[in-house]
Parts: C-alpha cells; structure tokens; sequence
C-alpha cells in the first residue's frame, strides 16, 4: 500500500480523501492556491505545499506546479478527486511518466470517454443502448437527412470533437434540418477544426439514472446500485438520491450488466459512472461516462457501507477489490443535498466572503455532512460554488426525506449567502417528496413557481 | 401517536430527542433554564418554555414547574432523557397522574430497580444470575460471618437502602469483618433509618458488559447486541462500544435471554438497560438496571440501524415493536468517546465559559457526533461536564478504532478546556486498541502513566 498520497484538490473532495487516507494510514500532502492558505483541507492534511495563485490556471490546474509538489513530498500517488484535473488524460499520463501512480483510471480511457462521439461509438460497439441515432460519424446533409427519417424530430446535431455545446443545434422539423445541419458543421468546423457530426434523438420525460462501476487490475467488476439525480439546474445537480424510485432488482440487475460489460469492454482501471437516460417505458440510454469520483459518491456510500475512495485507493495500489458483487447489497434509501454559495433569488449569482458562523447539524443516526466549511472560513470567487453536501439515511425513501429535511431546516450559515433557502423549498415540494420527477421538472415547473412565490419587494 | 411531546432535559439528549421528534412529525416543546436560554435545545425546538433558575433543583428537577410546562404547551407525552428525573418515579407517577403519557417504564418498575437491594432480589427470582452474595438481606454479624464463609473475600458490605455509597465497606478479610459491618450498620442505619445490608463478592478483573431491551405493553421483547462500557473513571464511562470483544453470537444469545426473562418478569415497558460484570471465565453477573435510555445508545444504533428514541415514543403511544429479534443484526463495529469540558491534567476539575470556536469532524463515512455545542455556546458550571459524543461505525473494531481516532484527532474546541487531550492520549494507548481492558485499566494503569507523562511544569 501506498505511504503517502498528494490530493489535487481542494474544498470538501480533498478533506473528504484526505480522512480516507488518515483511517488507511496513510500520509496525505494537500496542496493549496494563495487564497487557501486557511482552507481545512490544508489544516488536516499531514503536509501541505502552495502550488500558486488564487486562480485555477495558476494553481489547481497547473500540472507543472503539482507534480513538483508531488516529487517534492515524496507521494506515490495522486488523488485527483472531482473537477480541476480529474479527467485530464494529459496531465493522467505526465503523473504516470514520473513514476507517480494516478487514482483513476487509464489515460486512455479518460481520453477515450471525454470524447462523446467516440465513446458513444464504444458503448455501441460494446452494446450498450445508447440515444437513438446515427451509427458513428455523418459528413452531409443527406446522410443527416436519412437518420432524421429514420429516429424522427426533435433531434440534437452535435459536433463529434465537441463538447462545451459548440457546433450542436436543436432541429423540430424537417424544415429547418438543412440550414441547421450548415450552420453546425460551419460552427464545428471553425471551432474544432473537425467537421464530423453525429445526431442523436432529444429525449423527453426522462429521468438521470447513473451506475458507479469498479474494476480492479485483474478484471474483477462490481457495479454499485443506481442513483437518480433527476433534479438539475443549468446541468447541474441539485439533489441525488440512491437507489431510484420506480427502479426493481431486475432493472437494477439489468443495468448492471450494461456497465459491466461497458467496464469490461474498456479495460477499465478504478472508478467510474455510466450516465443514462431513462424514459417513461423505463428502458435506459448511454448519455457519458465520467471517468472519476463523483460529488455524489456518498449516497451510494450509505445504502452499501462501503468507503469508495478507499476502494480507489486499493483499486490503483494494484489489489484486487475486496468485495464481490454479492456484498453490494442495497440498504435502506439515502439522499443528497447540494448546499451552495449563491443567492438563488438572483438568479444563483455566486456569492464570496467570510463565514461569521456556520452550524452544520450532525447528530443523530444517519446523518453525514461532507463540508470543507468552518466559522471563520473564507468562500473564494475563484472556484467552484458547492460549500457543502447534506447527506442523509433512512429505513426508507420517506424516513430519509424527514432526515433531509430535518437537517435543511436546522442549517445555519451567516455571512456568505447560501442556497439553503432554495434547498428548503424544494425539499418541501410535495412532487419531489413523492419521486415524481423528470429532468426538466426543476427548471421547467419548480423554479419559475418559486421565483413567483419570493417576496416582491426583492 | 402523539402530537406533542416535552423533552424534560437539557444538553445533547434533548436535542438528540428533538431532532427525532421532527422527523416523526411530532411537534417538540423544549424547557430551559435561565441559564440555557439560547442553548441549542431551545433554538431548534418548536416552542421553548422557562422552568427556572439555572440550579438544577430550581429547573431541570422543578416537577411542578415541568409538569405546569406540559400542562400549558398541551404535550402529551414526556421524554426524560437520562439524568435528571428520568429515573424518579415519584415524577413518573405525577405525570401519569395529570394524564400525560411518561415515555419510559411505569413508575412501579423505576422505584423497584432504583432499590439495588430489592433489584437483586428481583433478578435472583427470574433466574438471572447475580453476583455472588446474600440471598436477600441480613441483619447480624452472625449471618454477615456465615455469608462470607460461603464466598469468601473480599466481600462488600452494602446498606440495602443505600446507593450513594453510605453504608458501603470493603472487607479484605475475616479479622475485619465484624468491625466494619458495625461500621456499615451504623452509618445506613443514621443515613437512611434502615438497617437491612446485604452483601456481595468483590469481582476482580471483570468487565462492565450491558445489554439493552424493549418490552412493548403486549409483551413484545427485543435485546440489542451487548456493549462494552469497561473503560471508566470514578464510576463514569469513558469510552463505550458495542459489540463486545470475546463475546460470541452463542454467550449474545445467553445474554439475550437473560434480559428478555428479566423483561418479562418485570413486565417491563418501554427501554432498560442490563449492567453486567463478566468474570474472567466469560461468566455474567447481573450488577443494576438503568430504566432509561443511556448515553451510550447510539453505538447500538450505529450496528443495527435503529434509531432507539424512535422505538422509545412508538412503544410509549402503545404500539407494538415494529421490528423482531431476527430483525436486529449487528453489522459492523461502533466506538463512542464523551467529550467532557473538564481539565483531566487538573484531577478532572470541570471547566465553564464560552466556546470561542468549535470543530467538530463531521463528514465521511461512518461518522456521528451528538453534541448541543456550536460556536459562541456557553458551558454552564450548574450542569453534568459531558458536551458531546464522538461516535464511529467501521466494518470491524479495528476500522472502527482508525476512525474514533481521527475524528478525535480533527476536534477542536477553543475558550473552554476539554477532555480532548486525554480521550487522544486513551485511544493511543496500544492496550485500549487491542481491546484488552477491564473495569480497573483505566484508573489504576492508564492515568498513573498518563499523568507521569505531562509536563512536569503545570
């Protein structure tokens, strides 16, 4: 086993790992921009090296910077948590190249994945179901015009080196797919330099369901149960929950095999989440899979008892994973709130500034709270706007949203305004305490409900 | 079930209480002193009401300034806690009297067990075994010699009536015997107008092994997996964890129906708690029944998954158990550390004042802290030292004992001295790690070595 790990990150991930690797016995090296010198990530860690500026590029993102911190310290492993680094096949292979060990998967396979086009591609190779569409690339209008024929409208035009939504377009109908099809492939090419397009259907009433999937070195797989993180904004996740409602042990199984055989088929080293879509007749569809821990690990980390970022870490030390699928089994129902610094009434504009005083409500069985935040702590503009997860665990789906609830209400941060309020509401929403939701449903009909429901006088 | 329901104490156990209350839908009336004013228990319960000056007599012990509270807020039921008048069955009466429901054993049951003389009696009838002694009580020297003949010594001389120590001798040996029962006679007989001593062997090298039970009105009786509180200082427990080292699922089986035959004989309601000495040969000796919930609860909650004040009020509204013994299986391992503002390195002397700033580790897996403390809380001098619990659950003790350790190394609480130090120091200690400890360790091995290890200049 390893005697000393770098974390390459920061906020509630990097004190997150770093606890692992203190019950592990394992030293931790954190490392921290300027603006961090405080953080607690950098208070608990054995050691802790600067590695640059208050913003990304200067320090969190900056490889060089890292690695000598890595060298430096002595660590025999990088633990690149979520964001900044996680899915960066170059910097993956550069940590490789020193003779430092990456806790995560392959780089090829993070470079494999990143690109949507291509892994679409895998995953169909590997048959697992994916978005009705075109079979690999189209390069012309006919091509686009016979797969339109073929899945039907609204369809999405995507580019295949893209990603950040350059290149892709929303077609409702014949009549718009040929100028819509020029004015894609002209985006994509003068933004990518690359041409090649794809087409997949728009998927409506659907819901996020994910399956988080390990293999170790030897190709053992397990498959963990699945999560519904349905309720989004702006991409982003607002809450997750493990397992779905609605979804049986057979689905369960069913979805299992798919990742399975996606994990088998890549190769895959470590960690990671297949993404899907799933429509009203419950049949899922491959959206992306995310090539490292995710935000919401710890629901799943509550219904199996299991420490995932332990898993990595004996995973990327060479080990076999300690448990069989048979392990796995589903306990209870566990739920996640994401709590942060932003001020929903204002059109979640990101808010910064020193916390006078935080109460984060422990106590009482089934309740975990992952946080970096503390009285005193100072929110950066520079990064990500997340400050803490409310998680919680329940006999069952109704125990656990009494829990969440519960723990909402008695949250108090002062000093840096919070979504708490907005997590409150929603939390009190009688569609989502019931499960009833689709993927638009917080955007769509919670969110204007509730911009209505605020206090005019704002 | 009920709508509302007082909680008769202050601290961590109210708020413990409270936060059950909320996720059951129950509304919650908290009663404070002067003192506790904006105590946690207070802020976080629905209505708070006044019962007195900060001195417990004059508030938390106010029967009818408590009793007036619940007749005025319209409580139905009262919890007591632990400590306080949780085990004064003269309140327990009083409250079943104005037809609120006392959500504990009915006050018969608290006032015979309260009697450790007549509770030894009661166990020796239902077959439980006791430590070897006097069957029942004795009035002379004559019958004092003939006991001490059949057991031998040392022996304890105990006044019947007695529980705080008066009365009470220890006899090493026959040459001491008729002296110190004249003694211990004497001072029970001017202590408590009642001569009756009875008396018990002295065991040596024992530990304190408990075991809780249920026993709803129709007679339904569960046992928790036992818990190991044998790390004590000055008859308090230091550090408790359940399941026990040594103890096999066959002697938690013998142990179980130990305390189901006491249940049923004492046609207990609601929770108790079994204390317990284990000799050396793995034997049980029934030392006293708390008729309470115990601070110690939540390890038993951390391996079965129940939440006990759950049951606590289900039972108290008349219902039956909702779970069975096969229901409740051990998994894992829980360790708890109290968290006390006492200054060990000064003979424990308790300390008080303001909490200028408080950490307390929550987050990852496994991790509860039940605590009423946050930062800008006051600790007052009128009340028990405990501010908090530290409680784990790993996969094993050794997980278990990884985990107590770091969170106990994460903790910090400035403006008030704690136990902190201390509780880091026991937890270091390789003995305690190994779990081979009994009654005396802590006192008669680890602090000597403990307090020779201080700087010498304090």
């Amino acid at each position: 086993m390893f005697k000393k790990v770098l974390v390459a990150n920061r906020g509630e991930i990097a004190v997150r790992i770093i606890r692992t690797l203190k019950e592990m016995g394992i030293a931790s090296v954190a490392i921290y921009s300027t603006a961090d010198k405080d953080s607690l990530h950098v208070q608990i860690a054995d050691e802790a090296i600067s590695v640059g500026g208050p913003r990304p590029k200067d320090s969190y993102l900056n490889m060089k910077n890292i690695l000598s911190a890595a060298l430096l310290s002595g660590a025999e492993a990088i633990h690149p948590g979520y964001g900044f680094l996680a899915e960066n096949s170059l910097f993956a292979e550069m940590v490789g190249e020193v003779g430092i060990k990456w806790i995560g998967p392959r780089p090829e396979t993070i470079e494999l994945m990143g690109n949507k086009a291509n892994a679409r591609e895998e995953m169909r190779r590997a048959n697992v179901p994916i978005i009705p569409g075109s079979d690999g690339f189209i390069r012309n209008f006919t091509e686009a015009k016979e797969v339109a024929n073929r899945i039907g409208y609204p369809l999405l035009l995507k580019a295949a080196a893209g990603g950040g939504g350059k290149g892709m377009r929303f077609v409702y109908g014949e009549d718009e797919l040929s100028d819509k099809f020029d004015d894609a492939q002209n985006e994509a090419r003068s933004s990518y330099g690359d041409d090649h397009m794809y087409i997949e259907k728009v998927m409506e009433r659907v819901r996020h369901i994910e399956m988080q999937v390990f293999r170790d070195e030897n190709g053992h797989v397990i498959y963990l149960p699945e999560r519904n993180c349905s309720l989004q904004r702006n991409n982003q996740k607002v809450m997750e929950e493990s397992p779905a409602t609605g979804v049986t042990p057979e689905m369960r199984a069913h979805l299992g095999d798919i990742v399975t055989r996606a994990a088998q088929a890549l190769r895959y080293v470590n960690t990671g989440t297949i993404e899907f879509l799933q429509d009203r007749n419950g049949s899922f569809y491959f959206m992306e899979m995310n090539t490292r821990i995710q935000v919401e690990h710890p629901v799943s980390e509550m219904v199996t008892g299991l420490d995932l970022i332990k898993l990595q870490i004996s995973v990327a030390a060479g080990e076999d994973l300690p448990v069989s699928q048979d392990d796995v089994q589903v306990s209870g129902h566990s739920i996640e709130v994401r709590l942060t610094a932003e001020q929903p009434e204002r059109h979640f504009a990101p808010s910064a500034g020193t916390v006078d005083f935080a109460f984060l409500p422990t106590g009482g069985p089934g309740i975990r709270i992952d946080s970096a935040l503390f009285t005193g702590d100072k929110i950066q503009p520079f990064y990500d706007s997340m400050i803490g997860k409310l998680i919680v665990h329940g006999a069952d789906r109704s125990q656990a949203m009494s829990k969440i609830r519960r723990i909402i209400d008695e949250t108090v941060i002062r000093g840096v305004d919070t979504s708490r309020n907005f997590q409150k509401a929603l939390l009190d929403d009688p569609q989502v305490q019931r499960g009833e939701f689709d993927t638009r449903y917080l955007e769509s009909e919670f969110l204007p409900r509730w911009i209505e429901s605020l206090p005019k006088s704002e």
